[in-house]
């Protein structure tokens, strides 16, 4: 059998897991906290399959949670959705972003992503018959950038669409007004779609706050917004997030998730519909993780890692040149077998080989194991 | 936008699950029981929950699911999955059908689709960037059968892969030892793939056996055997089912699947593989719904309806000509209306518009809403 994939083999994710798990590691690898979701949440969805939601909801979504989704993007970001026509529930975000990439991108077409990026993006391109046109960011004093001005350099009259992830995975970096201005004046007067992975939506420190591209009707009016309830809620495992886009988007988006999956769990949708209601555990999530990473940064200040900027998501890129001249797949193999504490390196997010010599922690963990892999940490 | 599926609408379930709900009908319509499934099979899931199983579980699924359908397939087909490189857990049948005909079928490649076939197919194999062959099946005095002389017809250099489905969705019909050996035939010699949609494999009636594709090691070999926990357990909002395929192959689904939704609802997954230690509910199914087919075609026997037979699954198709004259969909679409009774149209699972007078209902209801249905059905 010939591949349709033929250089990918087991996630990063997957392989730094196993690995961890072998050595006993402590895993601030793969993106999941290891202290559980909010009980209400469990009993939530328990009281629902208890109800008999158990059969097919309808294939966008249950119209409560869809309603739910709504309101939320309209209070926070003063857009309005219709959930009836432009919010699909999904299987998670990765399944949001094939589903999106699918749907719009036609064999040959051209899609901006920009490196580093999550692991899914360029498979998914390429399973659509698309081709991905990657862009690396800058790494400055400052931490990492999008340099829009290469950005609008990588436009052809085939760029179908751009892919923008804020706040972003790995390098925990947050768009600004600026960047979202930048990206305006590219697509303007273009037939550009935005893919807009916002699964950190609810992780922004400091005070910031999140750039969702639906703040701004102009990119709204072309743009995929994808989330996660996964990230939000403490359930990596439940595989749920939705995809908010225009009506005309979002019928294409849905031609093909009905013959992708059809729909997602109905009791997990009716749960969190309910647990939605309450805003504060969405609400609370930055100074939840603020506390956290200033924990972990606080702990790695007098260790030789060099620490990079840190505005959103539950991740922290440091710098070890300092330490070692391993390779970021070395170095993190090394870490996990040799300290006990895994990684992620950076090289696992890009296409071409790219050396930066820095790994990505994960702080979405219990205090105790941060204060555990800090101590480990420390030995360097 | 140009569309990648400019053909798909709204599809048939939804659109007379909708219908059915405005008007009132009984609803015999989209394939879902309108009983809740067993209480302890929902207190599984609960405890997973409970218990912090709420985390990315590995891609390919949890093992002890994995492990615990391996030892179902070995019990009742006598062949040996290895539960590490074979089996796949998914996000119900539908994405595994799809998952697999994107790993296999390359640009252009051709894929044999028996019609009536389940509406997903065909979107999926352009989706693939393959073309659907449809081959259609004769309906004769014995109901429906497989034309093998003209499935070995529409075989061609370019044939990549043939999808059969029995227990068979829309028509009951069920494969027998000399149809799996007429596909033998076929592809023997070959490097054609089988894609087995064996979602109703636990619905065949009157002591008759399924012919799993999996019982026949030089099938097997070649084969993607797809099934789903909707179907035998009563939760088809759960969305979760497995796909069992030889290394090699499995290791190509995996690629694509860990893009697609990279991993199935975690909690679900701890909750099945408990239940299903317990072989009776699967077991017993056969006779829980061949009564329930009795029954329902018992009270049919003073309709004008001429009943084909129904071997296996939980749908029975009837030939409504000595009633009317309509298209199926408009018949389908006046008994849901005016009479109170949701059906489905067989011409909804042909992609060449095909008129046989025929609709399918399901009877996966209650006793008491078969009767309901009855009632109204006997009035026409
Ligand atoms: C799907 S596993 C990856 C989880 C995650 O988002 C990450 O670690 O980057
Ligand atoms: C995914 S909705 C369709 C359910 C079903 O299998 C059917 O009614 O044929």
């Amino acid at each position: 059998l010939q591949s349709r994939l033929p250089k990918v083999g087991t996630t990063i994710f997957t392989v730094m897991s196993t690995l961890a798990s072998e050595k006993s590691a402590v895993n601030l690898g793969q993106g999941f906290p290891d202290f559980n979701c909010d009980p209400a949440l469990v009993d939530a969805v328990g009281d629902a399959m208890k109800n008999g939601f158990n059969q097919y909801p309808p294939m966008p979504g249950v119209p409560a949670l869809r309603q739910a989704i709504a309101a939320k993007i309209d209070k926070i970001y003063g857009h309005s959705y219709d959930p009836a026509t432009e919010i699909t529930v999904t299987a998670g975000a990765t399944q949001g972003l094939l589903t999106a990439i699918m749907c719009a991108v036609h064999p040959g077409d051209e899609v901006i992503v920009i490196e580093p990026a999550y692991d899914s993006y360029v498979p998914s391109i390429e399973l659509a018959g698309g081709k991905p046109v990657p862009v690396q960011m800058t790494l400055g004093a400052d931490g990492y950038q999008v340099p829009w001005d290469r950005i609008a350099a990588a436009v052809s009259p085939r760029t179908r669409m751009i892919m923008i992830n804020s706040p972003h995975n790995p390098t925990g970096s947050v768009l600004k007004p600026a960047d979202i201005e930048a990206l305006k004046d590219i697509v303007r007067g273009t037939e550009i779609l935005i893919l807009s992975d916002e699964v950190y939506e609810h992780m922004v420190f400091d005070g910031a706050r999140h750039e969702s591209v639906c703040r701004d009707p102009e990119l709204a009016a072309r743009a995929f917004v994808v989330s996660s309830f996964g990230k939000t809620y403490h359930v990596t495992g439940w595989k749920i997030g939705y995809v908010a886009a225009p009506a005309m988007l979002s019928a294409e988006f849905r031609k093909v998730h009905q013959y992708n999956i059809f729909t997602v769990n109905t009791p997990v949708q009716h749960g969190i519909a309910q647990y939605m209601q309450n805003p504060a555990p969405y609400l609370e999530l930055p100074a939840f993780y603020q506390r956290k990473r200033d924990l972990f940064r606080a702990g790695l200040k007098h260790t030789r890692f060099k620490l990079l900027p840190a505005d959103g998501t539950y991740f922290l890129c440091v710098d070890y040149s300092a330490i070692s001249s391993l390779s970021e797949a070395d170095f993190a193999i090394w870490l996990t077998a040799e300290i006990g504490v895994a990684a992620i390196p950076v090289s696992a997010f890009y296409q071409s080989p790219r050396e930066s010599g820095i790994v990505r922690f994960c702080f979405a963990k219990q205090d105790q194991t941060l204060q555990q892999a800090l101590q480990r940490l420390a030995k360097i």
